[in-house]
Order: C-alpha cells, then sequence, then structure tokens
C-alpha cells in the first residue's frame, strides 16, 4: 500500500499517517519527493483494510499494490532516475550513453594498467573487472580477490578511469566499496537478500545484474531491495537468460530492455560478452540493445583473449573493441537524431 | 558425407561416385553449383567408410559431415541465397529490406482489401493473413479456411499486392500453392515433417518459422528437409522462443540471427508481433531486428486490432504502422550506408 | 459454456436449447450422458451472454468455461474414461496396469517378430514400433515407412499382439489405421490440428504424446481436438520437456501426472524412454510413474540396442527389460493393495 | 587432477608429490582415506602436464579431470557417504530414510512447539523451519530471523528433535551453526559461493538444495566447494526447477535423483512442497521420490496452513501429514524389501 499526501499535507499529517500504520501492525517508510510525499507500507501479507486512514487529513490518494515492488516502479516515480557516477558522470534519463568495458578477471596490474590506459584513449570511463570471480567450480581462477582490489584502487588513482567491481558477500561490501566507483551484484546474487540490503546501506552505485533464471518481476524486486534500504542509485543490467538453446552460452533478452523502460525509472545497460558467449556476437547484440532503449553497454576486452584466465571466449582484444566501440557511437548518435 | 568434385571432373566421374555410393547402401543427391559440383550422402547412420571413393578421378575432396544438415550451410554453399519473390522483388544477399504485414487471421474481404490497400500505398510489398489458423483450442477462431484463400486470391489479383500465408497440412500444400505468392510453415509445424517434404517439392518461396523450443540446429535441419526435396527457396523467420518469462508472449532470440547468416545462406527474417506478444515492443525489437542483420520484418496490423478475432493486443493500427514502418525504413538506410 | 439438463428434461427442452445456441451463431454440441445430459456450446470468441436461455424449461445449470478445454475436462465428464484396446484389453479407470513395449523404430521383419514373441512370453499385451520416423535430420533413418506397416500387420496377426505406431502425417491416417490397434500422435505433431481432427473421425484409440514445450493447458486442449471430432478413445503420454538441463535428454514432469488425473478423465500412460534418453533411468522413473498414477508405461526394447537404427541409448535388451518388468508389476500390486 | 598414492606411500612420498605441485604453481589438497590417500590438484587451467610428477614413488594412478567437480564424484570415493545428524540419526548408506518436516516459515514460539510436538509423536526426527527467510519481495515477511534461532534452540533444548533452518549469509554462518543441528542452503545461494566456503569450515550437516536453473554438475560443483574447505557433511536436495509449465510452481525433476546417485557418494532428498507448490502433489511425488532413490524427504506441514505467513497453498495440516507420513512410510518398507 502506497498513501500519496497531497502537496499542502503538514509534518503532523504524514506522522498521524506513520502512527496509524504503525497501530495496523506494519512498517511505514516516508519517501519525500519534489511533487509529493508518499508512504509506503511494508510488510504487510496480502490486502490491508485502509479503514482507518479514512478520516486523516492531507491524503490525495491510496494506492493498493500487489506487485512485490513498489519503490522502483513508475508508477511511483515517473521521471528517470539519473546515477551520478562521478563529477562529470551520470546516467539515466538523457545522460549520455555509457561505455562500461574491461577483462573478466583481473590478472596483473599490467594488464590492468594497459587496459586502462587504452580505454581512456577509446574514451571509455569506466572499466570493469572481477577481483572476487563467483566460478561454478572451485577447481577454478577464483580471482584475485583483496589484490586485485588493491589493483583497481592503484590504477584509478593513477589514470583517473572510474572502475566497477563486483561484491559477492556481505563481509566484503566495506571494503570494496572503498576501493571502486560502482559495485556489481552479479547474476548469480540477483536474490543474496542479505548482500543487497547491505549494499542498500551505502550510497555508491550498483549494477545489479539479471538472475539467469529472474523474471523480469523478480529482478525489480531485487532492486527493491537496495532502493528500500535507501540507496536509489541501481542500474539494471541485461546478460541473458538460461534456455534450452545450446548455440549461445545465454539467451539474450532484449525486450525486457523496453519493458524496464517502461515498468521502471531506473536505468538499465546491457551485457553482451556473457549474454552470448561468443566474440562475434557482441558487436550485433550491443548495437541492437542501443535501439531497443539501454542506455549503456558493458563489453568484455581483454589485452590478449586467447590468455584470458576467463571468458577468453567471448572477449574482444583492443583492435576489436575499437572497431566495435566506433559502431556503437555511431548508431548511439543515429538514434538520437532519429 | 559431401563428395566435392574438381571443376573439370566429366559427367563419367560423378556418376561413377554416385554408383559407388549406391553400392554402400546409400543414397547420393547431386547439387549442381556454378563453382562446383558436389554429391551428398544421404542415409548414413554415423561415420561412413570412405575407402571405396578413394580412386575416383575427379574427387577434390571427401566431407565429413555430422551435423544434421549439409545443403543448408554455408560450408556447402558459401553465397547467400537470394530468394525472387516475384517479377521485381527479392530477398537475401544484397537485396533491399523486405517488410510484410498484414492481420494475424483473414477475417473478411473488406478487412483484407483495406489492408492492402493501405500497404500498397505506404510501400509495403507483402501481405501476410493467415487463412489457416493453428489454434491451441479448438473452440477458438480457426480461421476462414478455404474461404480466406479465395479472398487472398482476389485481393492479389486486384492489386498486384504478394500474399504468404500458412499451410498447415500436406492435404492443402498444392490449393494454398495456387492461392498464394509465398508458403509459411508456421512454429507449431516446423517439425511436421511430412508438410515440409510436400512444400520442398514445389518451386514457390517457404517462410519457415523456428519452433516454440527449437534450437538452431534443428530449425535448419527442418529446413534441411526443403531443401532435399528440390526447392531451394527457404527463407527462415524468428519468433520467439519459449521461456518461464510471462511479462512477453515469448523471448525474442535476436543472438539467433547473426548466428543463422554465418552458419546459413539462407535469407533470414523477424517476426516481433509473436516474439513479444505486444503491441508497445514491436517498433523496439523490429529495429533491434535490422542491426542484427534480418532481412526482413514481418509485423501484424489490422483495420481494428480491438476487434481482431486473433492477437489483437500484439497488432498495430494503420496510425501505429505507419509510424513503425518510417522508423525502420530509416535505420535500414542508416545500417547500409554505416 | 456448458448447458447441464436436468434429469427429466424433455427432448423437446434440449432441442430448445439448441436452437437458441444456434440462433446466437455457436454451435451446440450434446453430450449425453448416464446421469445427466449437457450442451456444449462451441465456437465463441469470449464470454457469452445466456441471458436468452433464461427462460427454457428443464436447465439444470450454465457453466461458463474459460479454459481451452470442455470434453476432456473431468468437470464435464466426472467419471473416468475406460478405452477399450482390443477385446480383452482395457486402460483406464480400474483396468489393469497397461505395459507397451517395442523398438523405436521397426527395422525388419525378423526384429519385429522377435521382439512380438518376447514380449507375449512376457505378458506385454501392446507391441509399440515406429514405421515412419520423425527425425530431425533428413539424413538420418527416416523408417521403413509403408514396407513397416506390413511388417505391423503381419506380425499382428500371426501373434495376436496389439500394436500401435505413430502417424505423422493427414495422408497416412486411413492407411496406418487399417493396419494396426492404436495410432500414436508423436510430441512435435501434438499440435498439428488437421492430423488431430483426422484421428478425431475414426473411433481407433489415439496416444497422445505431449509436446517438447507444452503446457498441461495446451496438451489437454490438442486431446480436445480429437474428442470434438467424436473419438473419446484418447490416451495421454507424458514424455518429458525441454529444459536448460542437459544430463538427460528431456527432463520427466512426474507431476503432471496426478495433475492430468484430477484436471481430466482420459487415461494416461508414461514413455520413460524417451523422457531420460538414459537406459540406466528407465526403471527408477517407470517406478515412479506407476506410484504418482500412471496408468501405464511404454518403453523402447529392442533385440540388439547396440545396433538400433534409432534411439539405441535408451533402450532395454530382452535381459533387462524382464527384470525391468518384474519390478513394475511387483510394484504395481503393491500400490494397488495399499 | 588427482594423484592417487598407493597404500604404502610413505609420509615423505606424499610430500615430495605435494612439493611438486606447488612448484608448478599449483596447490594440493591431501584427501587421506581409508583405502588410499589421494591429492587433489587445484588452481588449474585445463590441462597439467604431469612430467614433473613421473618419477615419484608411490604414486598409483594419475587422474586427469575434466568435470567440474572432484571430491564429490564417486570415482573419487566410490562408497555412500553417511552423514551423522546426531547421537543416533544418519542418513546415506543403508541409514534408514530420513523425514524431515516443519513450517516454511517460523512464525511464534507456540506454532514451533507444537509442530515439535506433533512430528515427535509422528516419529518424524527433524523439525524444519525458517528464521531466515529469503522472499522475492522486500514487502514480504522476512521472517522472525534472530528471534526464530532463539525459538528454534528452545524448542529443541525443550523437545530433544534435531532442527534444521537456512542461513541465508556469511555473517549468520556462526550464529546459526550453535542453535541449530542442520543448516540449510537455499535454491536462490546453491552459487552463493562466500557461504559455501563458510559452512564448509563447520563440521555440521549442510542440507544443499538445487539452485533454480542449475544444471546436475553446476550443482555437484557447488557441493564441491564445501567438501574443499573440509566439510564433508552435504546433503543434496532437489527442489524443481524453473519451466515454462506454470501448473506447477516448479518442475520436479526426479531423474535427477538416481543420477546424483550414480555420479556421487552424497546422500540426496526431495522436497515435494517446493517441487510442486500444490498441496495435492506432496503425497504423489514424495512417493515417487521414495522409488527413485531419494534417501529422505522435506514436507511443509503447519498446524494451520491456511493461515501461514509464506506458502500455505503447499503446506499439510497434521491430519494430512499423518496419512502422507504413513503412505511413504509403507512404500520405504515395501522397497526395502522388493
Amino acid at each position: 500500500m502506497l498513501v500519496v499526501m497531497h502537496h499542502w499535507a503538514t509534518d503532523d499529517d504524514i506522522e498521524r499517517v506513520k502512527d496509524t500504520i504503525k497501530s495496523l501492525g506494519l512498517r511505514p517508510v516516508a519517501i519525500p519527493g519534489a511533487e509529493r510525499t508518499a508512504i509506503g507500507v511494508i510488510g504487510n501479507q496480502g490486502w490491508i483494510d485502509d479503514g482507518p486512514l479514512s478520516d486523516i487529513k492531507g491524503i490525495r490518494e491510496i494506492i493498493h499494490i500487489t506487485k512485490p515492488f513498489k519503490l522502483v516502479s513508475r508508477d511511483f516515480h515517473p521521471r528517470d532516475t539519473v546515477v551520478r557516477l562521478g563529477k562529470d558522470l551520470r546516467i539515466g534519463g538523457r545522460s549520455p550513453f555509457l561505455m562500461i568495458a574491461g577483462p573478466c578477471a583481473l590478472e596483473s596490474r599490467e594488464q590492468v594498467m594497459k587496459t586502462a590506459q587504452f580505454l581512456i584513449k577509446c574514451g571509455v570511463p569506466v572499466l570493469r573487472g572481477g577481483a572476487f570471480k563467483p566460478r561454478t567450480s572451485p577447481h577454478s581462477f577464483q580471482g584475485l580477490r583483496e589484490e586485485g582490489l588493491g589493483i583497481l584502487k592503484e590504477v584509478r588513482e593513477e589514470t583517473g578511469i572510474k572502475v566497477v567491481t563486483e561484491v559477492m558477500s556481505p563481509e566484503h561490501v566495506e571494503m570494496v566499496a572503498e576501493s571502486v566507483d560502482i559495485l556489481q551484484i552479479g547474476a548469480r546474487n540477483m536474490q543474496n537478500f542479505d548482500l543487497l540490503r547491505d549494499v542498500g546501506q551505502l550510497k555508491k552505485p550498483v549494477i545489479l545484474k539479471r538472475g539467469l533464471s529472474a523474471t523480469l518481476e523478480e529482478w525489480l524486486a531485487s532492486a527493491e531491495y537496495i532502493l528500500l534500504e535507501g540507496n536509489p542509485n541501481v542500474i539494471l543490467c541485461e546478460r541473458g537468460i538460461r534456455t534450452f538453446e545450446r548455440a549461445t552460452r545465454n539467451t539474450a533478452d532484449l525486450s525486457v530492455i523496453p519493458l524496464v523502460r517502461k515498468t521502471s525509472h531506473l536505468p538499465i545497460i546491457f551485457d553482451p560478452s556473457h549474454a552470448t558467449g561468443k566474440r562475434d556476437l557482441v558487436l550485433p547484440m550491443a548495437l541492437a540493445a542501443v535501439v531497443v532503449g539501454a542506455q549503456g553497454v558493458m563489453i568484455e576486452v581483454h589485452p590478449e583473449p586467447e590468455r584470458a584466465l576467463s571468458d577468453g571466449p567471448q572477449s574482444l582484444n583492443f583492435r576489436e573493441f575499437r572497431k566495435v566501440y566506433k559502431k556503437i557511437i555511431d548508431l548511439v548518435e543515429f538514434v538520437k537524431g532519429a
């Protein structure tokens, strides 16, 4: 349930609404906004009898919500969220298209520095790179972990590039947040609810990847966990879903991008590398994401893909990336003008 | 197994190859080509011992094939197939992007004629419309059937528009082929092998839709049935696959489009109406198909979608279609120039 | 819509109901029953205004049905359907558990005769064997076709065993029906609606396999096509659905069996061979089917599985089958007593 | 890679093997066994050149492993693992069939105590109940959390029943482990690798549920994370996978049970409540699990399912449970005798 107040409602009115909600055994969450203040109600099982609220002054509307999310919904927050990624960098709304690139896994200081310098030259403002790697098998390379964070921090300070890395565990949230500009929640952790709550208590931007078999509704409900803790800076990232098709690693669900844009105010980007698992498909699918309304892409690039410790077959080398980058930028320009 | 002959191989050489294949209990299929003649071998279970062929003159190469298809493969036929749809209309290779539009189901002469006239004014050369409708329930509208074919024939003769309609049964192949320019095999019939064989005995172009849960490999193997009977005029059509996601009717698998273009020489189009089931998603997904390399799109349009007997929620009205059409054409132009 | 008459309703009352339905542009289908007569209404798009029926005498109840099936529903026909497969053989209701076994594909007279004699000795009353084989690739063995039907006919006459074989095309329905006791519609043809209609015009029992990605609702709607044409002798067969899991050929959906028994009056059997694709899993999964309420199983057995032209890895040899058979029968006995 | 030592190999031999492995930049993990000592090699990307090991004394065999798991494999540990759940309670090998039951979510001391007393009377040795609830939406009941653990501890001490509860976060592992007998890793956390590592450092038994869209291989690889840290007491639990079928909450994949028994030495149980989401299907599917080789079941039971705060529609009341329990036990007896 959402209690929307009139613009002229007083603080007293709002307090009375909150108290009444508490008296029903529920938890009120005030959501102040430029246009209107609203009070979300948390903790109900099914329908709430709104009778006790009926004679409180200042209530404009009571909205009963049956979806598993409220705060992430466009019904609730009609304007696009703009997430600030740094002084001059934004995503969402009318912000420029965002390019993120880098290796799947951090492997060495040299590899990361080389990539960062290459990306800066290209004009790519954000470097991705995994320090903690969620690998199916414990026998696969698990990432450089703390050492990787140190490398990221160094490269970021030295070059000025923004960096994003995955955080896999509540225990690491603080440490990771200190080392990077953007946190990533991976597909396998989309429903790691304690982790979601923990990154919700920061203000740092969070890229939330869609789970391997998550529906749109579940994905948005996971984002809701983060917003509900107070962090509105969530960027959704489609990375393919699991189907019976074996010709690609996953099946990119591009139609979810316009659906997200319609249902939610949060920005959304696309990861063509994981969605397809094939180097050749990165360019066409990235272009497709541009035209369906993605606000950015995240692409795997590696100085030597054939020697990558993780996901080599889907990584581009520098030469390939430069070509892909140019094609994407050209299409973005065209779409903007169209 | 594929026996590729030298360009200088004689008819005698070819005959000897065929005879040897027959002596192994297998069936030879000669596939003449501008560049080289090849002889496919049909009917083997697993590996064939090619020893008996080793001393025949004129054999350039023996290719052992483990995929379930040969003729549709680009290995076998490197150049794009161009399918002629009429005097001045083609698809494939460098042919212009093909627009197909029309109602899901034919409902009346008036509805079809109105739509045809509208499409001609727009510049859309092919009208789609189902006379025989494969409906989940026998209690749903099953199409106008023979009467629908009559309407198509009339409208086609009167307006000159090309028409495509689905054929659901071997018994109707001849009748349908006489009434229309292009036959369609629907998703539910992608593995109706007798039907595939029957349309393979015609020369009319065939649009072969991907099955609801068909892999790329199975889809191409179904196309192989048609080519093997002698009809090379197959156009593949991606229309979404079945997944757990419920926000869309199906999940459009756009990455299959560049995969088809790489693996096969056959042209491929995309049906955003069935792939999404939602009117709002038709435009973005059609645009996405353009940039990933689709050679055409098939879109549902209806004079009055709210009164459609089938698939109203995914059909555009004329005004909406005009806007969608223009956006697609603009993007096609951009992509051509890029 | 279903119009249920009182037991005392007269023929005149029934006629008046039918006429009123026709006057609404719909088609009445009378379904006489021991307990009550009901009149199904076919051909509506959505909700029917039942006002015109309100003053007809003898109507006990008007049931609006929103599911895509009526005749197959237990609401409509509360008692189990018993399908007669021959003089002394039945399936459904309290009939004994039905065993069907045989090779995936018919390969030779000798193979079929040997198998039939073995099965008779075991006590298995029905032999399965494909004459027409729906194969993904046209380069795979397509079955002995007409020759296979001849073999089945011969073996059936000589040994007295009942036989079931798949029919893939409306063109072959008559010919196949003359040669066998039970027709089978394969998974790939579950939505080959013209084929369903054609077998619906016979009285011969039909085994209708579930489609590779068919929902329960779609499967029952396909059975409805057969019943609507007048053939009530439908046996459903679960054979696994397509999922992302690669350790088995398909994923057996055993929970669909009790759901079918609850929703429909039609008998249901299980095919553990296709559902798993692995010889080792045939026994455990067949036993599981027994306890969830399957009324029979269909198992692939071959004199020499390692030389089978189709599906060898999931076929049992005679020795293995004997053991499996005994285990199944023991469990069936136990369940009956429990 | 796995280096299997002769039974007569000395500690020196083993050390030399370990040192050589380290010198290759890899990590040796000694796995002592009654029959033979083996040394697993961790950290390799692809094939390892085993040349440097060739002249070390005491090596019986070098096994190159390409699967993502080693320790959980039956190749590696041929005999069934028996997990001790308390003084007189075991699962695995020839241990008796294990019954676990209880509410989805802990709601109050009274609810839990009532259920525990009921289960003890029935003869059920383990109570399940969630203190921390992973819920799709943050607006749903999240469990009593710490308070719930307190209730479990109390009930366990007072009644002597064993208890299992889910742990969702590394931060809670210690606290949960102190309160209960068995830890559960839920489906959504099957690839929460840090959590797996943390429970791997305990000796407490862990029930590891299969992820919503996990393959058998991925599931076993997740178990490998736990074993690799030193905790061999893992019990696998199949709870249904996500498919397109909407008639059940998930699709129970029963064939995975015999596959697990063949591939791994770990015990496996089945959760028919989550696998189906429907009360009516709990009994038949639990019985099916018994016959395919499950070594236990976990069933949701609630004093008043219609008032449950979570998963009411799939919970049995006490009367229903008693009937289900009896049927399962009878079948277990039959299977044992068969």
